[in-house]
């Protein structure tokens, strides 16, 4: 699946002048598999891209496969056909964020938030090779509900024309985190605030069937994995 | 709070070239109760920005005052010094999205996510009324958990100073949503795979407090609605 193997990889991305935060660089990582893993821990992305001189942002799903991320849309959309239209690729930034806590401090000041987020900067372009949308395809359902594409009609001849996919390297990346409790300035200890974390999490709830599932259709095993 | 009282606000917000989607219109909504109960809903979005022709997406906290947005930082972060540098304000684009439900279908191509989203395009000013900048802070604050600004020790002048509140009107907006169930083709149904929705909502666990806290110090009330 991964278009350039690079059978070794560096153990981290190097740092560019826009991977560099200006602030708070003691969060900032470039360590591939936390970066990884980050990715690996969602499916909906926020995509940047630039239409008439204003940003755009939009949320949209994405899988990674290797060193790639693939994003996919109708290829009536406004960012997919921009990839089309834009001869050496479209510029984009995508953005994935999970919300770990709430940081509740005694002061105002120190309110935070718990949070891992990847910003990927660089050029999207479309995939035009029919095996590599295929599996792009395959990597978009399964970054969802692992092991979902197995169990689902694959694209068809017309359906496979109606769906682009953009893929964009990750090449320029950086990871973002905070973890961890309060950091309130030792002045403030005596206040009588109270003052700690809410862990957050995203739940999935119990899977509610079709009402027209073919007589005897088993919720599949993959769901209980969420 | 509200910088511009309009007493008689529209019910809807009036859509531009760039707030009508080019493609699933009927997922669109302009009207003013949804954009605002989604953008109360959350207090992560997205910010982009264009920065040296290519595009940055950073997510941030938001509050929601009336018709205006506020956003927060450090003096010293990228966008917030680039409002400050670029006198009539820093085009954004400020999106915000809740991820609903699972939408798994027989087919590959009919597999979606529920989910409801806002899009605000326009111009982010910084903020330089000391008493909306209080004001806004308090916002930031009570967005995320509502009640507890009131409930913590208010910014000092050295902690306003250090911190960069931007502004943003609620005028070119537009939301988008997907609710319900799966959408398989008619020809699909007999098909053996399982559809459904998975429900996904987000979860505060049971906070955990700092363990220096003034002896006696009790869970506050406000953080049971969560």
């Amino acid at each position: 699946m991964q278009p350039t193997p690079q059978p070794t990889q560096p153990a981290a991305y190097s740092p560019t002048d826009r991977t560099v935060p200006t602030r708070a660089a003691e969060k900032a990582s470039y360590d591939r598999e936390v970066v990884h893993s980050i990715l690996d821990d969602g499916y909906v992305c926020h995509l940047g891209f630039v239409r008439d001189g204003a940003p755009v942002v939009l949320p949209t799903l994405y899988a990674r496969a290797g060193e790639r991320l693939y994003l996919h849309g109708s290829t009536g959309s406004r960012p997919l056909r921009m990839t089309g239209r834009t001869d050496p690729g479209l510029p984009v930034c995508v953005t994935v964020t999970h919300v770990d806590g709430l940081v509740l401090a005694r002061s105002a000041f120190h309110h935070s938030i718990n949070y891992r987020s990847v910003v990927v900067h660089g050029t999207a372009h479309q995939v035009t090779d029919p095996e590599e949308k295929r599996l792009a395809l395959d990597a978009l359902v399964d970054q969802v509900v692992p092991g979902r594409s197995a169990d689902s009609r694959r694209a068809d001849r017309k359906e496979l024309a109606a769906t682009a996919v953009i893929a964009l390297d990750l090449a320029e990346v950086s990871a973002k985190l905070r973890t961890g409790g309060v950091n309130d300035d030792p002045e403030d200890l005596a206040l009588p605030h109270w003052a700690g974390v809410i862990p957050v999490t995203r739940t999935y709830g119990a899977p509610v069937p079709s009402e027209n599932l073919r007589p005897g259709t088993k919720t599949p095993g993959y769901l209980s994995a969420l």
